[in-house]
């Protein structure tokens, strides 16, 4: 039975992988430091004798151990709030770029055969090649997130290069689904539960966004470990569609059955290195036979369905 | 005057700045851990009274002080050692990520306005656009050199796009002349000083390198800062040529009224992460009018020259 380690294994897509994965028969080990991840989310898993989670902070604790005889690591832990990112930069430095070169030093010495590792269409930047394909031009960063994460990718490469690792690095657009906890369609619900009436929304409302539904980015991950043959594999994963950000506030509205007073604070960015326009070219991983299930508007009222249901994490203080 | 602080003062470059700047009439703050930067090299300088140098470990020690009332940083302290990255991988971490973020902490928080950094062509990684243009591919690392120049890279767009800090982002073929202490041509020197009539020379002896006079580099970033306006300047130097490994020994050989045998130990590489073809694309420097004066082979004769008169160089120990 394979041994698979999982960083960030409480949060979103780390605690939705762990139930795909176990459901595939292997040994998990997972690792988080519940800042934003939740043992909630691992209810399940954690009565499965197959699946070891360890509470550990990955910046400040020695982790090697915990890599030995692991066949691949899933490193999804991450400071993933783009948004913020200014507010907390150390963070983006600390938790993503020195977390991701001490899990690549922990690989090398264990002899670790793989790594999967979770990048963003944020590093794209404000690419003019729209939809934009892992072979885009040189970008120049314009969020603190992307460029940790550019950074991330840099070092892992390089690290493959060196140490005959393989590397599935692949680039997301906005995840949705159950266990969802960060992000625009986290942020309209919560504050329409809050006020019915009234919604405040970031920029013009015409930032174009691309979704996908947690199901299916983890399938096409799979797929495309089981395909793609490079030491280096950079794969754009995300649906062949974009929405703008009021069509996403009309959908959730609708799901909601409310009719709001949307207020759109003007702008072409939400925020200080939102990226107005992002849409992904997936031609490489649908040239493996992968396709979505699910398209943008199913997975946005699959979200808001799901977060009002468990609405005691839109009451979260973090 | 203006006060222009630049980091890695007294390394190649950065002496050689510090020089080209006082000529200019300014105020120079210079800061260096003289781990490979030698003294030696602001001799001239240390008489001036608008030179100030700090020996100062960046990585280790509060350096925002320093960036009072700046108007401008040159940050080229960096861990330049690329063929033995490997050999200590938390080095290219942390002197060339952790200290430029902590570099445009102290601008950020000084509220200079412009940093002038010194990246690299590495940075294209196994590019298969040659000569290799500002805006090629986005590309996979092959040195751990590369991917932290890469990773600074995308720090420093971020904050300058966040904070209205203006960056010139220099990406240089492998610089020569005066001062000059590591790389190929440094080596050779070394070893045919030792050894007359034999040379040992890494990878088949065509990998083609494209090679600067620091002179020409330095004018090249003083046209770009008063010619180029963006907000992320982003531009390639070096010359309009490239050579063969093979014919770097021959004119050093020739230079050197030698004629050792040459034993090339094979592959295309010379060590893992060594690039087979650096030519750099450097029409968007040539557009704002500028040239170099010195060819290839001037250079490496300059510094063949240079390292034999100064052959205390070669005999350092670092």
């Amino acid at each position: 039975m394979k041994t698979y380690l999982i960083t960030g294994c409480a949060g979103f897509i780390g605690s939705n992988l762990v139930d795909f994965l176990l459901n595939k028969k292997c040994k998990i080990i997972g690792l988080d430091n519940l800042s934003t991840g939740n043992k909630f989310f691992l209810k399940k898993a954690l009565k499965n004798k197959n699946f070891k989670f360890i509470k550990i902070d990955l910046f400040k604790n020695n982790i090697e151990k915990y890599f030995k005889n692991v066949d691949r690591v899933y490193h999804l832990a991450a400071n993933a709030d783009v948004r913020f990112g200014l507010n907390h930069r150390k963070k983006d430095i600390n938790q993503n770029i020195i977390v991701t070169y001490k899990v690549l030093e922990s690989i090398k010495k264990n002899k670790v055969k793989k790594i999967i590792f979770s990048s963003t269409g944020s590093v794209y930047g404000e690419t003019k090649q729209i939809p934009t394909s892992e072979i885009a031009n040189f970008p120049i960063q314009t969020s603190l997130y992307g460029a940790s994460k550019v950074s991330a990718e840099a070092i892992i490469s390089a690290y493959c290069e060196a140490y005959n690792i393989k590397s599935y690095i692949f680039r997301f657009v906005s995840i949705l689904g159950e266990r969802y906890t960060h992000g625009h369609v986290f942020d309209f619900v919560k504050k329409l539960k809050t006020n019915k009436n009234f919604l405040k929304v970031l920029g013009d409302g015409n930032q174009k966004k691309s979704y996908l539904h947690v199901s299916d980015c983890l399938k096409a991950i799979d797929k495309a470990i089981t395909n793609c043959n490079q030491k280096i594999n950079i794969i754009n994963l995300g649906t062949q569609e974009y929405l703008k950000v009021k069509d996403s506030v009309s959908i959730i509205s609708k799901c909601l059955k409310l009719k709001p007073k949307v207020i759109y604070l003007g702008g072409k960015r939400g925020w200080i290195g939102d990226n107005s326009f992002i849409y992904l070219d997936t031609k490489k991983i649908r040239s493996i036979g992968w396709k979505p299930k699910f398209n943008i508007t199913e997975s946005i009222k699959i979200t808001t369905n799901y977060l009002m249901k468990n609405s005691w994490l839109l009451d979260r203080k973090n």
